[in-house]
């Protein structure tokens, strides 16, 4: 077997034990092939990794050919911020329920990934976000989303007001729960709770997503993902960004994010045939009656 | 003319001073006439109140025999839980745009009031819930609501889980931002906002509202106001219950919230004329095209 | 076994031979008990009914004490509307995927229905709606419905506008493709695919659920089932209503379809243990997640 | 004035006199500056087109270099299909409400035109779908869309079910009373009141909008439009296909219909200063608040 990838990262959900062991059991079937291991130090200590090399977190995307995470879609959503700056194309294997993009299944694990490594995959591109918050023109953080970047209202119980630009052009202004910013991979996530649109991962395009609107005229657009998007929060005390939902950012009045497309697009490698409807109908029960 | 209640207690939206002016207008015009005037001691001081009596908040509902309340409906469902206990029928005066409740404009005041106390009026009774938080079967708050009890997820940005039961029977368990439990009242607020029905204020109703489900089959539900409905938290650490959006009680996992149709409904007088359907459609802009 | 009923009606979804098969054992065991037996004259011809007395469709209200019904939640509404006149209360076979109110399996037919004719059953009263069409004053159609009555656009696809009166009190113009004027019971049919609310069967209560409306504040609407609900139909050439999904009557501009409650309601007879909310939750995959 | 466009072309909303004063004085004054005029035959008679050349509707397309329509969004419907095979931009003169795209004041009409023809607008192109009917594999029918490819129920009153593929790929069986197959410029009319997103003009998308489906997790989907969409009619006696709602097909079970983006886009010329979120803001009301 050739392999077009010479050093493979490995990623696991932390804090799972039984997830560990298959990890190891991925590492050791790699080593055997005379493949290069990195073992993310966040996902196995030196006892779990065992002959193989532990890497620092933010150096895999240095040295890593492809990473191979084990755990579900959220671990997915962190690897892919984390390697998005490297263009490392990602591999996932679930151990639980089939994800969005976590697609192999753990117990087709070794089978699965030696096919992707000898190139017998389908490649599929994921745009990222970018969000930089702004308070008097200066960047107090920023930060990248594979899924949404989510401003919302937090426990006060009010509705927050914001307006919304696109491209420096007005869009609109709103008072509701928060708005939803999101690529199409974050739109069969939050963004489908809110009654956002499902866009095809192909599709060039960011969803606005209007969470709770006071006015019902307020409704999901499409826009192109080469657009800047402009959130201004102009009344809310306790308004929050967050990305991807697994961190976030505390907002004052009058804050700005600016969104914008990330220059370079997330890789996911699917086994061979992969189908993203098959994936949809599968995780929304399209197939069933419900009624 | 004759005057059907002899003593008329008197609020006013606080930290509004143009408001009091109107306030002191309406007292001076009733203490004219021999009517008994009580100003809430929240809504003046004894500056603004001039000869007129001010009364501790939590006593006019025992000494008045109707209120008169000067802002919006904001102020309106503050006065009503407060007077719920005592059955003191309700007069909103609105001061900037129409209310649901509150419905008489401010130029008309004083023609409107005295009409309304000669008996030329159209009574309108609201239910109220009563909502207990439960901590290991202890009661750790209680408290009243004429438009919704809403249990929702706070800044942390992650969804909550929870169980619904009727009359103890179990209904589902959900995981969203949450859930709204509204009376017909309330039904023209946040859970309008959330995709909820309006309810006409003579249904004997409570609806059962998610907010932005995960799951798309779980939709709004309305039962029989002489229900019970009990919601358990089952995961989430920064859930909260609020009351009417204006008074909040933290929960833990494992709390339980009670809800029930309060003892006695509040009832609202209405100026002659008054049709709840032309309020809706003024309200939502019913007459106009949108598209 | 001492039966509360001494004469059963017997009814069968036509054109299923396997159905009639079971409608023959059916009767040939409450026949052996000696209760009289009574096959309706559309589901089963002479040779099929055997030695039980087959009685015109049209009489059988008159001469059942009960009715029992193999078939789905279709054949239901199409018995419930033909007995509603009488009081005949209904048990429902089903005899494919379990149904709303048809919620006896096949399998499962004898020993349920000895136990519900031995009065061991929970009833349930469901509200029927009476629709009569008026054209220029002069009633052209009556009509009974226990789900909706439906009025909306035919083929042309133009989409039709009309006035609604609850009352005799204006309610709003729309234009949209139709309004579903929704019992309960037909909460969790047509109206719930339309974006209506889920009505507990106890409420007393009838929705107004728009059909895809122009404009989006034209929500779904509750009221009291004591109210009297006005469709008037001001333009478009291919409108109809709809009863139950099941008979229909062309209108014209200018026709108004007249709303209220049956003065009588269906009841339901359920085997033991039935429960509303383990129904819908089965119904609706609650217990599922659906991403 | 130098003059882009030699010869226009112009068309007027028929069956409307006062249309047809204002299509002169346009004609008039197009001459008066040795602009060629070629008068759509289903717009004027003779006697009203005065000194101006009649052509042929058919002729237009191979004739103008632009054209002009007076009417409203339905007009630029109709004439933007019949255009589009030839690349002549359209510019919409509104007579009443402003619509989407025939955003140009009559009142303003002359001084507007002179300056788009001399070079001063904003041009927007706007995807139309081809749509081909197949029957046993023989097209029965093709046609453009400018807006929308619906496929929806008759009057018969039962939803249809059908099956949908997206490059030869399976995506979903459904069961609903039809779909909307939409343009962005279609995801502000009929797909809009459906549930559907809006799409920005310059998004390379295709929505497909369920209309009241059986099943609550269907929802809208937008995908590229460089996708074949197939719609295949697996049950239903009276489904039609409409394309903008101005000409139709009545469909017959196992019936396919094949939709893809047309080779030709339509331009439009808008006036300088036009903004596409102005003109949604001001179409949806926005700006103002609902509640």
């Amino acid at each position: 077997m050739t392999c077009l990838f010479k050093k493979v990262g490995l990623f696991a959900r932390h804090s799972k034990p039984q997830i560990v062991t298959s990890l190891r059991l991925l590492a050791d079937h790699l080593a055997a092939q005379g493949i290069g291991v990195l073992i993310d130090s966040d996902s196995a200590n030196a006892d779990e990794a065992g002959p193989h090399q532990i890497v620092e977190r933010s150096d895999i995307g240095k040295l890593a050919d492809i990473a191979i995470v084990l755990g579900g879609d959220g671990t997915m959503l962190a690897v892919a911020r984390l390697l998005a700056p490297y263009r490392v194309p990602l591999v996932g294997i679930n151990q639980g329920r089939l994800g969005f993009m976590a697609d192999i299944p753990l117990h087709e694990m070794l089978g699965a990934v030696d096919a992707i490594l000898a190139g017998d995959f389908i490649p599929e591109d994921r745009i990222l976000l970018t969000a930089s918050v702004l308070r008097e023109d200066a960047e107090v953080v920023s930060a990248l989303a594979l899924n949404d970047i989510v401003i919302s209202r937090g426990g006060l119980g009010s509705m927050i007001e914001f307006e919304v630009f696109i491209d420096n052009q007005f869009v609109y202004s709103q008072r509701s729960d928060g708005l939803i910013i999101s690529t199409p991979t974050g739109s069969t996530a939050y963004s489908l709770a809110s009654g956002g649109p499902i866009l095809h991962p192909t599709l060039q395009a960011i969803a606005l997503v209007p969470i709770c609107p006071q006015s019902m005229s307020n409704r999901p657009i499409a826009v192109s993902d080469s657009c800047e998007v402009e959130f201004m929060l102009t009344r809310g005390l306790d308004a929050r960004a967050h990305f991807d939902g697994q961190s976030h950012c505390d907002l004052m009045e009058m804050d700005r994010v600016i969104v914008r497309r990330y220059r370079n697009p997330l890789r996911i490698l699917h086994p061979a045939g992969y189908n993203y409807y098959d994936m949809l109908r599968h995780k929304l029960h399209w197939g069933e009656r419900l009624l």
